[in-house]
């Protein structure tokens, strides 16, 4: 079918890429023109702007947004909402706030149009893997997209099947489910990348404790220089923690066992937060999410305020008769 | 090749089942005959204790413990060092304690007698899959059993590749990895384990937080009622969180979306506090695998001490003027 | 001065009493009439409705909001609105979110009423010990009813002082401090109530670990059955962890060791889950005040659903070979 | 009484300087000779080594060690062992770990001689305020060195009595307690650091977050600029949070509002490591003293392996395609 994409990155384009390849007609709009011209060659219908994109599809329009949360989505589809048309469709496919689709739906029905928000899994392996979706809106929106959908999907694959899903959407097995109504997608994939930090927190840790078994404080009997990067490889094999993070870390230990070019600084999205911001809403505990998000901040805080805090206090009670508390 | 193997319970039974598969002869005891004589009954040489299973090995023996760690696997090396002699070798392939191997080890090496000790994931899945495995132990010692620890492996299985691997022992991609010295793979498997827990509560959490996104007391325009069982498996599909873990999770939801027959208590076995004593020993943060720990201490705290403390502090400077401070 | 009192619970109720004793006119309502009779006897004067208290205070008025946080305060300040005139001063010394009080105070200023937040810690203490209040609005307003403030707050009494202060804001000392502009106030009072959590939640744990130092499963030698209104009272004497929180344990503990009355539901209020989304917000890690919040989620989950998912897992990877990965 | 001291650092010296004061007759010994001489000076007897200390102080003796925890202990104890005769009294005022108390008062029970160990709280304000003294060993023995004890303890000085203690122990309300056999008194000072840990990383955590509340990132309306040091003396008055370490803490801020010279690397004791062995020991939940724990660990760590890890998992799923998983 046909579909209009704005923006262009990593993962609009590839989306466009894969959709193209699987016959669908693409018309893509970048700010960047550079980026719009790379896809029109591959067999895109460029646009110079969004009025353009907007005229180049036939009504009822799909319009497929993959831009940065926050406020570059928030302004293009305050644009759209001035062109676009009743029982046209909108879906946000980026890492959108749910609280904000929600807004944003309300907005657009107003005037008719229809809102689907898109939690999309898979970076930069979505092109070839397929996107793992998770998919909030009204239920025969959802459908009107579907070959749009399934085509992003990964499909079954290889994938060994779970038993006891007879009778059950068949859509989930092939890789994309439609959540719930509008939000809901975007909740579930915040959710997924919550766990994401917690998952990977839990490697990083264990891979610490693994690395520091030789330290010269040890006894020398308990001492052991382990190769994590075989660890990590043989963990691949049949063992409780295989994992798809597990297959990028072993890749990563087998290139460089030190990771030594890798940032010591750890950027966190806003899923993070958000996952523990519903967490405190709904009274639920997320010890592991939150100590994940927490790793991340401290690895960005230069000041160490806290820790000299620390010092301050070990002084005052342990150090040299500063002030007479009595 | 031939091999003595010691306790026939589920993953010892399994064991035997798989080395006899591929032509090993397995010499089996276990202190419950009907056990040994079932194995029997698959082609194993039964004995009737320690002395009859020594003395229906060739020399130098080769004899796997698979028994629960602690005092049987204590008793059970106490009794071999008196019958097994130099240049014989003993496999503990259950869950010791690393320091213990140590010990054992430096006990038995006085008579000649190896030691090995091979951390063992996959469960019962190991029967059909191969078990993952971490082995401590001499070079040549390993090197000598290598016959059976090929057997039991996984494989290369249709497990992709890692790249930049070329020169690396090529026994890991095989899904068995030769730690280093004895203890080591005991050691390298407890840390598997802890991470483990990390990761099961990494996904316990976010599975509370979508559970509960449909409470009454969130607004309503946010709440959604999210099919758990379809979300695990959606996330199956080319997500980042995917993980054999999460396939068994995907498993049990699809069975019973409630999880109504399973335990609010959760045990713990000894290797989850091992790697927080050791991550203490090292000084290295450990903050989600310990978050873990926790949380199966608690779920099995039917007391609540500590909440009750909190709420008597709450009183305190809250509630009525019990007791005057001044 | 003379102030108006809205909400003679524990708290207002008391800050009416503070203030006449100090000699101050109180002009006070609530919506339970008992509650006003019963101040009115004490020496207020009653006023039967909002309107009746305004009309009874000299312009400009002093309206002090002594109620819960959310919708009472929010409808109290919307029909105020209505019925006070410019000059006047709202203040609220209840445990509202920072950010209504930013919001709220934007409105009034469009009428020229003035608003303050007054955090106020001491809880039933404070008519005897003064309460420890934190304030924000602007300078000029907040001097105004300074008064009122040096009356409410608990002075210098025989706390020791701090050395270096020389030349700093003498209300600090006397147990209240102008923070900044509105709704800062609330906000250090908020953050107090964080670092309260994270205090309570240390002492909860430490007795804990003392409490089961008896258990059966630790060696007979190791073994210790402490008494914990012992510890907590000798703690109170020349010890590093000596603190207002531990004089009220010492007390619950004197009164019964097992705490047996006491509930083990805890409750959390608004400024615990406030103070976490702050620091996420900052992007600071708040690890100890997350756990302790976390730990009253935890007690009053009757459900158990994560504990479930957990069983679930371990019964997948070591249980019965329910469904084939496979 | 008569005491012998052996280690005159600040600890020891202050407790023979407190002793002398109270007329009790001080025997003491430092392998640093100067030190013995500056407390001869001050009224004691100094001895030239641990043979001339025990030469000098009348049967039976009671001799108090205050040294390092660890080696130099264990060596001191066992040359006394050496030349102490049936019914002396070694006492270990230092932070050793409790089974070390345990294990090495049966040694010098096979000898007649008794152990009392004496975990001592107070730092270097303990001269002039007392030290908090948590005492274990035979009921008779502690009994017999209460004129020390009770010299060395901080009294009930102006600390407000808590009711309900009718009938109870005297001692613990002058600031001692015989917490039970030997190794209890400090097995309780150690799980007192634990708690000491949790309550400064609360505190420090807290402060993290009013000192970031002036963040560019944040809203504008919704910054404010904290004075610390006067909300840390705030909160010394009536408050809630009101502690010794909060005493400290304001001491701190009003020098240097920035602690500017304090060290970001926060030492940690044996004391809370072992709080988090025994918390396991006792599968009790430690999240908030563990967490204080590793925040420590964190502020060494310059190698931050962990984090880079992370980072390459990032770049692995969202990066540039370096790997094919597939």
């Amino acid at each position: 079918m046909q579909i209009g994409i704005v923006g262009l990155g990593r993962m609009g384009g590839n989306i466009g890429r894969r959709l193209m390849r699987a016959g669908h007609q693409c018309v893509v709009y970048d700010h960047n023109p550079q980026a719009t011209d790379t896809l029109a060659k591959e067999g895109a219908t460029g646009a110079s702007d969004l009025g353009d994109l907007v005229a180049k599809l036939d009504a009822p329009r799909v319009v497929w947004l993959m831009l940065p949360a926050g406020k570059i989505t928030e302004d293009t589809l305050t644009d759209l909402q001035r062109i676009l048309k009743a029982d046209d469709v909108v879906i946000d496919g980026g890492n959108s706030f749910y609280k904000d689709d929600i807004r944003r739906a309300a907005q657009l029905r107003e005037i008719g149009v229809h809102y689907v928000d898109v939690g999309t899994s898979g970076g930069v392996w979505g092109l070839e893997r397929g996107y793992c979706m998770m998919i909030g809106g009204d239920v025969d929106v959802v459908k009107r997209i579907d070959p749009i959908l399934s085509t992003l999907a990964p499909g079954r694959g290889d994938v060994p099947a779970t038993p006891n899903r007879d009778g059950r959407d068949p859509r989930v097995e092939n890789g994309y489910m439609h959540t719930g109504p509008v939000g809901s997608g975007h909740f579930v994939k915040m959710v997924h990348n919550g766990i994401e930090y917690g998952l990977m927190q839990a490697y990083a840790e264990g891979f610490h404790i693994l690395r520091h078994k030789d330290l010269a404080e040890l006894p020398e009997a308990e001492r052991y220089t382990l190769d994590l990067a075989d660890v990590a490889e043989v963990w691949r094999r049949g063992s409780v923690v295989s994992s798809w993070l597990l297959d990028l870390t072993a890749g990563a230990l087998a290139q460089d066992g030190q990771l030594e070019h890798f940032s010591t600084e750890v950027a966190d999205s806003g899923e993070g937060r958000w996952t523990i911001e519903a967490a405190i809403e709904e009274a639920v505990p997320a010890q592991v999410l939150s100590a994940a998000l927490y790793t991340r901040f401290r690895s960005r805080d230069a000041e160490s305020f806290p820790e000299r805090m620390l010092s301050a206090m070990r002084f005052g009670f342990g150090g040299h008769k500063e002030f007479p508390v009595k």
